[in-house]
């Protein structure tokens, strides 16, 4: 058993129940040239998470926790993805050709995990239509065959990806941590307040700790 | 075909194929004298979303909208209440006894609905056992048997179990739109910035209107 030292309190945890999860490491939200800047984001607060998600990452691997990654996008013909999630507010950009390949579909570059903290053999990439990494997934049956029982998470966006997969994961009776600088969003106060809602009330969806607190954790 | 006035655009919508969802207005989290309060919260702060709550319901039945109501709560033996949501940092507050009868227990008092916007006959009322109103509930199919593409959010609290369900509602495809009166929190930053949070980069996960956007949209 491992202790990590985390907000609003410690938690025990066992390498061998636990899994590492990163959640949308993909060229189009992260890197410079790509869908998110076009859309005028700045993605150097983004760029932030990897030094450390790669980090702990390695630690991971090191110790054997199992490890998976996901990757939001659609079939190239679109038929998964929602009318209401094509087109919203009568802009499309899901499916139309992007500074890296076609947004959101996968297969094309831009939709693809960042180098640093590329998948492994052995460490299942989850691909999702939606924000969370739960539904119309694998996920959960995964995480049941492995017997795990703790989630550590790092990727982007924060307040998006991160949190919806994380109140997932919470509703399906996982203990939740999200590792405070594996994590970004291109708006400083919803990754403030995001990890703030998070760790609320006791804990009420999960627990906040960092890429040094885990690498010690399980050392 | 009507049109809401809605951050961060207007949003059209069918009477016919919408529906009104509360979350949560449950006893023991509005009330004076409930499960909340006891725990520390200023329970004044949620009972201020019941009189727009409370009009907006009236609205909803006088066009002949679609309304569902969720509440929390799990079994008296608590079988469907994962060990991580039973007890979390030392604590154990569910299925204990409680002002209102056992916490988070369904045929307690305090489990039930408040009466200023208590279900009647044609209501669905959905029992589920998490943050979120579609995990192992029948929403999702009770809305696709009805036709459903539009839902009205109102509810407590904002940051937990009503952004938690439109999350949910996001990714399964309907277009989310929370009614800023007819929804509260604990706590005001969490409110404020949760409402943010739905509504940026474009409605990423919904629209913010309020209730008299609603009746005026509806009429």
């Amino acid at each position: 058993m491992s202790t990590i030292n985390a907000d609003p309190f410690d938690l025990d945890f066992d390498v061998a129940s636990s899994a590492l999860v990163f959640i949308d490491f993909q060229r189009d939200f992260v890197l410079p040239g790509g869908f998110g800047e076009e859309l005028g984001n700045d993605t150097s607060l983004l760029l932030k998470a990897i030094p450390p998600a790669k980090d702990v990452l390695a630690k991971a691997r090191e110790v054997g926790m199992h490890v998976l990654h996901t990757r939001e996008g659609h079939r190239p013909d679109l038929s998964d993805c929602p009318p209401a999630k094509l087109t919203r507010g009568g802009n499309t950009f899901i499916g139309t050709d992007g500074p890296m390949g076609r947004i959101l579909v996968r297969g094309s570059k831009g939709h693809d995990i960042v180098e640093d903290v590329y998948p492994i053999d052995g460490e299942p990439i989850i691909d999702k239509l939606g924000k969370g990494a739960f539904y119309q997934t694998d996920l959960h049956q995964i995480l049941f065959d492995w017997g795990i029982k703790t989630l550590f998470f790092g990727g982007v966006t924060t307040e998006v990806c991160v949190q919806t997969s994380m109140r997932e994961a919470n509703d399906r009776g996982y203990e939740c941590v999200v590792l405070s600088d594996c994590t970004q969003s291109y708006f400083p106060e919803f990754y403030r307040v995001t990890l703030e809602m998070i760790k609320a009330q006791g804990a009420i969806v999960g627990w906040v700790a960092d890429s040094k607190t885990f690498i010690k954790a399980v050392d």
